[in-house]
């Protein structure tokens, strides 16, 4: 019988293998959607597939599972490093999660959805939901094995929730969402019956996409984002990934007629690779070594793209930069640009939704994926419900499943119980934000400066450093005090967008 | 004991997850030659020792011997297809190789030459030797470890030549580059004498690195490169990788005063990208997806590169188009233009050497690697020597080690015994092209034609579909009808550069 001692550096060795190949298998993913050769997409599909499987034998192997036991006794726990203690925890969860689906049945989950997400850019870009379906309903079918043997929570979602936002629950879900649709969907009603629209006509130009590349390199860079430890390409979806602190790469995608689509989508995902690329060194060749769920995630890419970059002081500052990209294009007050860049209404596209309504969006993907996996609907039926939902919460009807059913690639890969965490993250945003002001009174003058490294400071000593090492509740709690509270949402935008549509 | 058939598929399904290794590390390796983000190049390595490692593992299992025992019985290679018999031949020469090699070592080196290659980067970009010398003097002392495990052949050298050309040996290289050096020495010193050289003024100007991208673009295409199952991208270093048949990615390097570099590094690197691109699909997902040999690789992209790149049919056919690129800059004959680019004369840079020279730069460098593993000459005699041997073969001395002994990528990667390999390639691509001569009797009015898919046809029924599935002398001797014969390079180049000089 091993000693604590004894099982630890073949623990760590088993984590480190681990961490290799998630961070193999996010260049290949990196790597497929930013201009592999469709060609290839099968084969590497199959690639992907057998280390994934290696990945998962790893996480779930009997070796593990006697190290596990091992160091999680009394007396090995006490001689553990926090951070050891917290990886024993992290790899006991993953076990636990992966070592009840059989190996094969996973491996041809991972093909599958590789091939999917391939198939879901020709799809999207074809409005071809016909040609998607056989691939989601194969996801679904897999998702629903899952959930049979990882076990139901409270209901069947709530196994799927899990899985981005350890802990959180359709019930809280439910709670929270309906406590944030209460205010907002009165609030937005307000607003649309406001006389104070701002005027957006300005921004109907073409804006060359070579200066937008060089904008959002320039606000990379003062948001402190590092071109030595990350990059930004192009893809159909923006997406970030953390490979290692010291490579984080971020996808944008350019629009000649709207140039804050890339910049709003560069400060986002900016936002993220902020997080992965200032977790703790002690962390490196670690599980640890990420973000810690998909909430606190995209808490961080909502703060710096909405609290921040949709802010006045921001624009006080970078305005005339922004004028300076685009000579003689961009004429109005700098007032002007930020009441514009605010105009909160409904819209089809959840990634281009104003910060209000955007969680709208959520609410309505929310709601569908219980209605999959708690109702079991099927696939043939979402275009219609998806349809019905959006005219039922923004009064609007998709033309076409491309701005509709088809837009995001999330269920593509298989991930359905993650949207939820984008609100969360609107949530935990504001909350963090609050705490923010406290500690840094003069927050608000630093951004009018331009000087936001200090905040990318506390950032790194609040949550970033900490990585998966700290738990969501324990980092909203850590750093404010207080629970999860959709309230501090609530107050941000009705004060915000009380004075711009002067309700 | 297994039956024949038993072992069949789990011999399959192991050479499937080995290939599948093989292009995961064929991305990672392409995606540090092409824009990984510097700050992450330690973390990569670590990875890709890990995934590496695996690979070696699968390569030298208990588990795949007892499969190769079981398979290479007369009863069961009488019921094998002759594919699934090449299979077994060339995994028996791997595991046998690999299995003399302690892993952990194998991992060790994996991680410094994945290091030592980002490295080289740098310190040929600073022209910093002493910075590259530790990798350098590990790197060969690594090679000198395998050598001993490997056990040595005719001479410790040998051992490493057989790994890029299975069979080849430094007594057989002696000869033919003896009967080489003896040919094209007094060849060259013909040329030097000559007053008919060539005027390359009219090159001396900027081209802009746009138009030489559309350029290299179309010539791919010309070739017959799909750009479905390819990619081209810029490096420090040209090269081709094939990760599977569907997604093969070539790089080049532009330089904005010189527009025939890029171009015939494309023609280059693109042969070598359609050896990959028509391998036979019932090859895919096994070890016989791939060139056969490095020499035989050589030979297809010496083949486009200067067979046909530097031929005046091909110029007949393609000097207008080049000129369009570059409207007003290119006013010269194509006559002119054809003899401006087959210039011989000494240089220092391999790549950019003209076909004749270019094999007294390989012949420097095989001259060399023996020193290094027969006479155990250091990292740090190096660049005297190679100064010498510059000025010995070739008349000229570099200014510095960027131009000298930093020059090639090839050691940085642990690639002693490959150079011989490119001039293996030009010899076997004359005795292609001549058996091509004679069966495509119209060829050369093809090429003026700009018809050269029937080229790439007739390549690919004798050479590409076949992969690694013949050896090397199985395709020149089941192509031309003979061995490996110096002569048909030497009178390539008599004709070609007697009616070039008029000598």
């Amino acid at each position: 019988m091993t000693t604590s001692v004894q099982a630890l550096p073949g623990f760590k060795e088993t984590v480190r293998k681990i961490k290799s190949y998630e961070e193999a298998l996010g260049v290949l993913y990196w790597d497929l959607r930013t201009g592999a050769p469709r060609g290839g997409v099968d084969a590497r599909s199959e690639a992907i597939g057998v280390l994934s499987a290696e990945m998962f034998r790893l996480t779930t192997s009997e070796e593990l599972g006697e190290q596990l036991k091992e160091l999680e006794r009394p007396e090995s726990l006490a001689q553990l490093s926090e951070i050891d203690r917290r990886l024993v925890e992290e790899r006991r969860k993953e076990y636990d999660r992966y070592v009840k689906i059989p190996p094969k049945l996973y491996q041809e989950y991972v093909v599958l959805t590789s091939q999917a997400e391939s198939k879901w850019e020709e799809s999207k870009e074809n409005d071809d939901f016909a040609g998607f379906e056989p691939y989601l309903d194969k996801i679904i079918a897999y998702q629903q094995q899952f959930v049979d043997l990882l076990g139901a929570k409270e209901t069947r979602y709530d196994t799927l929730l899990d899985l981005y936002e350890p802990g959180m629950t359709t019930s809280e879900l439910d709670r929270v969402f309906g406590e944030l649709r209460g205010e907002l969907v009165p609030l937005a009603a307000a607003i649309a019956e406001s006389a104070n629209k701002p005027d957006r006509s300005f921004l109907k130009q073409k804006f060359p996409i070579e200066a937008q590349r060089r904008l959002g390199d320039y606000i990379l860079k003062e948001m402190g984002f590092s071109f030595e430890k990350g990059r930004i390409d192009e893809s159909v979806h923006p997406f970030a990934t953390g490979l290692n602190p010291g490579d984080v790469r971020i996808t944008t995608h350019y629009y000649e007629d709207d140039v804050t689509n890339a910049l709003f989508s560069s400060l986002h995902e900016g936002g993220h690779a902020l997080y992965e690329q200032n977790i703790m060194s002690e962390l490196t060749g670690t599980t640890l070594c990420q973000g810690t769920s998909m909430g606190i995630h995209e808490s961080q890419s909502r703060f710096w793209e909405n609290m921040i970059g949709r802010s006045k002081p921001f624009w006080t500052r970078y305005y005339r930069e922004l004028q300076s990209f685009f000579p003689g294009q961009l004429n109005v007050p700098a007032d002007d640009f930020y009441r514009a860049i605010n105009v909160v209404e409904p819209s089809l596209i959840r990634i281009d939704a104003d910060e209000l309504t955007y969680n709208l969006h959520i609410i309505i993907r929310y709601e569908i994926e219980k209605m999959i996996f708690n109702e079991g609907v099927k696939a043939s039926e979402l275009p219609a419900i998806w349809n019905d939902k959006y005219k039922q919460y923004l009064g609007i009807v998709p033309p076409n499943n491309a701005k509709g059913v088809l837009q995001d690639v999330h269920w593509s890969g298989g991930m359905f119980g993650y949207f939820p965490s984008y609100s969360l993250g609107n949530m935990y945003a504001a909350q963090f934000a609050d705490m923010m002001e406290r500690e840094l009174p003069d927050m608000w003058r630093l951004v009018e400066e331009g000087s936001l490294l200090p905040i990318k400071e506390w950032l790194t000593g609040k949550i970033y450093k900490y990585g998966k090492s700290k738990t969501p509740s324990e980092l909203i709690e850590g750093v404010t005090g207080k629970p999860l509270d959709p309230q501090y949402l609530v107050r941000y935008l009705k004060g915000k967008y009380t004075e711009i549509y002067k309700l």
